[in-house]
């Protein structure tokens, strides 16, 4: 297969169908803007898994994605998308960067929850920007802006409320958008403990990403309880 | 007088009227979040003086200021208010942080200019915030932004043409809003070449606190000569 751009943790390759891509999930974690790196085994497999049954759950919801279908262990099958560079944050309670950056103290609840903007540019370390930098950088319009926001709340929503039948607490998390061939903007990349914040509503025990960052240790075990908990989820 | 408050380029003391104070300007000179000193002599005298002449031509162009009246050379009489805790800049070419930040080449134009906030908060670096964090920290709400941010637009346009005529570019600018006891938001702090960047249109020469931050010397010189341009533009 042709391969269009290689990630961090990902891979994206021609697909046959033109209008399509192929999403290869790596082993690889980083973390600090990849100043930290690891190998761990069987992640790939992992987020494959529970990025499809998220982004299953969210079509159920009426929310587009680019998901497509899974096709093997460690690989999805997407429409193809124009990446809008930002990144999208929403936070539930407060922990990690905006704890130092705004001193606000840990576990602060967000009500409403607070979404926040990051220019996807890992020379610049993905910089926190706002809606006027949006515009000013013309990384999307006021409308695009608008319905991004929208769909993220969504998503929270609809993801909070499922995890926490579970006794998992949506903490945070990081979406990307994407523009299809049609102008049409959908949920891109993956929702996976990579890209979540998931905290054991019982234990308080992480599990997410998190743990490569602080070194809990543990990690490919955590992310399977996190599947084992919602793979039915997408039925 | 008894002192209320000390920043690091101001005093500002209780006034008789209980509904208005004293500002005091110092000669202090501080930059990168006060890592960098200097007492740069005649500075408060030059600052106040520039300050009073811009509050007045707000004034005059119905935008609503602290301002009531200078004092002495190093004293201004305003309103008494409680200060906004978000620095508010408006960019209308880019240099300075946003270039290091974003990457955006220097001097790229910004039309519409760029509106940016800041948490006022020496401790945590004034790190940027945006219109979601000024809600969800409680700074201001919805209605206050607007008028914030309208009157920011409006500030940067009356300034911005009275400047040119006297051959100064005016690149960028941090305003603080206060609010009176009666809840108006006005423009309160000081509008000078500590606050504002200053080019001259036709040599390109710094004529603010860049000379300071920059070691590029002469301040004081290009303080006056700022003040020399606009002295009549009060009356």
């Amino acid at each position: 297969m042709e391969k269009l751009y290689e990630g961090k943790a990902k891979i994206v390759y021609k697909a046959q169908d033109p209008d399509k891509v192929v999403i290869y999930f790596k082993d690889e974690a980083t973390a600090f803007n990849a100043q930290k790196k690891d190998v761990i085994e069987g992640k790939g497999v992992i987020n494959n898994k529970i990025s499809s049954i998220f982004f299953q759950i969210l079509e159920k919801h009426g929310i587009p994605t680019h998901f497509v279908k899974q096709l093997s262990d460690r690989e999805m099958l997407a429409y193809k998308t124009q990446i809008i560079p930002v990144e999208v944050v929403v936070r539930n309670l407060a922990t990690g960067s905006i704890v130092k950056r705004l001193g606000i103290p840990e576990k602060t609840p967000f009500n409403p929850p607070l979404i926040e903007f990051y220019l996807k540019n890992d020379q610049l370390g993905d910089p926190i920007i706002c809606y006027e930098h949006i515009l000013a950088l013309n990384l999307a319009n006021d409308q695009e802006i608008k319905t991004i926001k929208e769909l993220a709340f969504k998503v929270n929503q609809i993801l909070k409320d499922i995890l926490i039948k579970h006794d998992i607490i949506l903490v945070d998390f990081k979406l990307e958008f994407g523009k299809k061939e049609d102008g049409n903007i959908v949920v891109a990349d993956e929702i996976s403990p990579d890209t979540c914040r998931f905290w054991d509503a019982k234990t308080g025990e992480r599990m997410d990403k998190d743990r490569f960052r602080l070194n809990l240790g543990d990690l490919a075990k955590f992310y399977e309880e996190v599947l084992r908990r919602i793979e039915n989820e997408k039925d």
